[in-house]
């Protein structure tokens, strides 16, 4: 579990409680405001282990070093960035993804959830379906529901063979800054707007389910792609020593 | 919901939260040591309507006047008084049930839960799954997943018609008083343990889901056993008047 800019310490503690409670003990705190703090061992009544050995992270990336599969839990029931999925469709991949390697479930602050720019590191949005009128979960409770939903899968879980070796996100991330880099570079983005395409591209590669080669392969093509732009554009300025290099 | 003898009141503001997040909106609360309460409403965070309207009441049979299915939480995944199944299996039921008439989920006291007492008068258990080493949710925790698994159960949900037209709460309570008062009369008590005894037949009749006219035919019996065991008595008494009465 990888909570993002919790504001309230109380918060932390009830979601560790809800976390034990369920079986789970892997807590991710992304800069959270209080922490460690008396008011989270309060609310925790008793899985106060799960706090001590929660890890305190200074980002969304530093805290999904490692991992194969983020869940983002999102308000929305589409979002442009990502598929989502109710609880109860998407645990039995979570489950699925987490036989060989690490996942993360990704919650988001108090007041706003995630932010674009985190939920485009996941590749699964989940949706706990609410009143619309009234659909705000408190955070504690929605890991709750969450832990509660795979522990109920995890009771019926049967493996399939891993046949895909996914890679870890660090290695993604590293593919995203590359590809935004060369798409710079290249000029592609002049008439683009370039977040939303960041987002759309993360989009694709998130359902693929990029392999180490696979991201080996593509940065290749970037590297060969930002050359030979490269030399394009300086044979070109030295066949137009009139024109402004920008 | 009916929460009965809540400590915290900060707990009975997340429950209304829980509640409101998943469209139910009838709170009861039975005997709870502070309410009203700022941290109830400061918890309840925007689902103060819902504590606006809850009914406080000083015993559980009060809150369960009308009631024709009572669902009681319960830490055991066995018990004496009442067959138990998960919020999976059970919430399909409860929905049922609600299409004619008001049914209650009954929740106990965060350190203790449900009394014995209070059990014996649900017609069914309900047991989260948990963690067998740390199993304690927090109740307004608990209320948020049965309040999710009954909005997913109701989304998928086509009512029976019903055929069952079963007698409310009081009238059934009725019956029990009658059933051990003429238990006692007629002497029956004597080498069993009244306690438990009332217990297995709770259970008996709560599986039954007694009708209104079979509530009137049962007391009609246990009426004329009074009245011929009193008959009984009296000439066995005019016959031996050595005997003393006891």
């Amino acid at each position: 579990m990888v909570l993002s800019h919790t504001t309230h310490p109380g918060n932390i503690g009830a979601a560790a409680r809800a976390m034990k409670t369920m079986g789970l003990r892997h807590l991710y705190l992304v800069n959270p405001r209080h922490f460690p703090d008396a008011q989270a061992i309060a609310m925790a009544a008793g899985a106060d282990d799960v706090l001590r050995h929660a890890i305190v992270c200074s980002s969304v990336d530093e805290a999904l070093q490692g991992v194969v599969f983020t869940v983002a839990m999102t308000a929305r029931l589409r979002d442009i960035s990502i598929d989502v999925k109710t609880p109860r469709e998407a645990m039995p991949q979570v489950l699925q993804e987490a036989v060989a390697h690490p996942v993360a479930l990704l919650f988001g602050t108090e007041m706003s959830g995630l932010t674009n720019e985190e939920v485009g590191k996941a590749h699964l949005g989940v949706n706990i379906p609410s009143n619309p009128d009234f659909s705000s979960l408190n955070i504690a409770a929605a890991v709750q529901v969450i832990a509660y939903e795979l522990a109920v899968a995890a009771q019926n879980f049967v493996p399939d063979i891993q046949a895909l070796q996914p890679a870890p996100h660090e290695r993604v991330e590293g593919l995203y800054a590359h590809l935004e880099k060369t798409l710079v570079e290249i000029g592609f983005f002049t008439t683009q707007n370039p977040a939303r395409l960041m987002q759309r591209l993360r989009r694709l590669f998130a359902r693929t389910r990029l392999e180490d080669e696979e991201i080996n392969i593509l940065r290749g093509i970037l590297s060969v792609a930002t050359a030979y732009n490269a030399r394009l554009k300086k044979r070109y300025l030295e066949e137009h020593p009139d024109v402004q290099e920008h």
